[in-house]
């Protein structure tokens, strides 16, 4: 029999996710009410999931549940915000209650682990689609924005680079099952690490920062754009994880780094005497931080090599049209 | 020349909606930044439209602009709650500058309107699809709910019922152009008035109060499911307009009023000393205000005729599933 839509929130959502005190009126009337925090500045940030083009026909119900708020937390991280609530609107060709099930069990697990909680959303008939609204808070005036770059930043980066390229690479030529890499690889792809705790650890010290879903080219490139600055990239510096050293060329490598999207690291920007610390930040945290590259006041993008010579760009990232 | 997403969102919509000082970082960053409102609770809805489930084939771009965005200030009103920021994300199959225009002028004509402003979004390809994100501030505690109603309580309408229902009866049977209500009841199917000034009047008077969305007897039945009470409507009192009494059977206009969806009308009760009150604020603020029935102690929802006996209910509203 087929679910009403009240039912869908029921039984899926209603209790799903992260029970706030903040939370006065959550899912079931026509509009969620929450407290305000005092002294802060609310994050909103809203990103949408289509079938076959953010994630591929191989992802599980659960990988789906996982990305949608995955991207969305990782926007939050961007900006320096601690996650709070959700929505989400679901749009579905059928009520299937196995894949309602995945769905939410992927989404309620990492909202869980954030402390988020889901306080409203619509469900639809139609093709597969996803849209989830996250709200954060900050310190007021303590965002992170992509605008405050300034020449002489050291430019950093969390985790590794191009293993979701090189991922769904893989995966589309029918090689990941295969490869030895492959839980590593999967784990990459579908179930990026929104960078929360770093975010909040930023605050105050980066003078800009993004998250890298369309590939650091074009990511650090909004940085540059908005900061009115240029970059260099020191093509040698950018960390690759050992999947991506087995499993592909030099140059290949370093294309996923740069152009490959839906890495959901974080790219960001700090003076250079903080370096250290955030290194130890990171060392502490168990997270990788890798500085690999400056800013400059000349503005543009370059990419140098060991004995920094200029390599071209092959690819400018993915544009969504 | 197809449009990149940020050309999308710098072209047609970054300056479009109204300036509010409250919006620290808008469009533009990975999340907005938004000012909060000491003593308030933040309400948040979210609602979908997706083509040929929420607009016809007739809609004009810029019917559904304003609608995406008038079904959620619809919400906004059934919680007592001022408008403040919204989020857009928009799946568009093509980058079509014509269809993005008309869009975003009727999202941007209503925004105006109610002091909204479009603070975020995403636009993805795919099946047409939109879903919007609404903020508005309530003071804190007087949200208007669901779950008040008390026996004893009047219910009361906005405006009149059934008209949206009738339009898209006329529009499907091909009349509607032929109509002498053309104008009239295109008006009321395309373009719902969010009632947010009586949302807000409503605040510390009504005991509870919903948006007529999926038909009076299924969202009244959403108040008395949540406050468990009952309610007689007394259909001879039901409201109607003089393009429904002109186009239709008694019966049918029944049926519309009772059972039709899209009129995005408030249906709140109220103690009964407030009803002269609340009336008196309807006429001057030329929105007709209608008590059709009163709230019981017990459970179900029962309609009577002008004689006291009861009448069968043939539909009970849309269901989304």
């Amino acid at each position: 029999m087929a679910l009403s839509e009240f039912e869908i929130i029921d039984c899926y959502f209603a209790h799903a996710t992260a029970e706030r005190d903040d939370v006065r009126v959550g899912i079931g009337d026509d509009a969620a009410l929450v407290a305000v925090r005092a002294g802060h500045d609310l994050a909103v940030a809203t990103d949408t999931l289509i079938a076959g083009v953010h994630f591929p026909a191989e992802a599980t119900a659960e990988d789906i549940g996982y990305r949608a708020l995955a991207v969305n937390l990782s926007d939050l991280a961007a900006m320096g915000a601690e996650p709070a609530w959700a929505t989400l609107a679901l749009t579905l060709p059928a009520a299937d209650e196995t894949w309602l099930n995945g769905f939410a069990r992927g989404f309620a697990k990492l909202a869980d682990r954030f402390g988020v909680q889901l306080i409203g959303g619509d469900t639809t008939r139609g093709p597969l689609s996803i849209t989830v609204t996250v709200h954060g808070w900050v310190p007021a005036g303590t965002g992170l924005l992509r605008s405050g770059a300034k020449g002489g930043d050291a430019v950093l980066v969390s985790g590794t680079l191009g293993d979701a390229s090189l991922a769904l690479t893989l995966l589309q030529a029918g090689e990941l099952d295969a490869s030895t890499h492959r839980d590593f690889l999967s784990e990459r792809f579908f179930r990026p690490p929104p960078r929360v705790a770093l975010g909040e650890h930023l605050r105050g010290r980066a003078h800009s920062a993004i998250d890298i879903s369309d590939g650091l080219v074009a990511d650090l490139g909004h940085i540059l754009e908005r900061s009115l600055a240029g970059a260099v990239i020191e093509a040698d510096r950018l960390p690759y994880s050992m999947a991506m050293r087995e499993c592909t060329s030099p140059a290949q490598a370093r294309q996923h780094a740069l152009a490959g999207g839906d890495d959901y690291e974080l790219c960001f920007t700090i003076p250079r005497q903080l370096e250290q610390e955030i290194s130890l930040w990171g060392s502490t945290h168990d997270l990788r931080l890798t500085r690999i590259g400056y800013i400059v006041t000349e503005p543009g993008l370059r990419v140098v090599d060991a004995q920094g010579h200029e390599v071209s760009l092959e690819s400018c990232g993915y544009a969504h049209f």
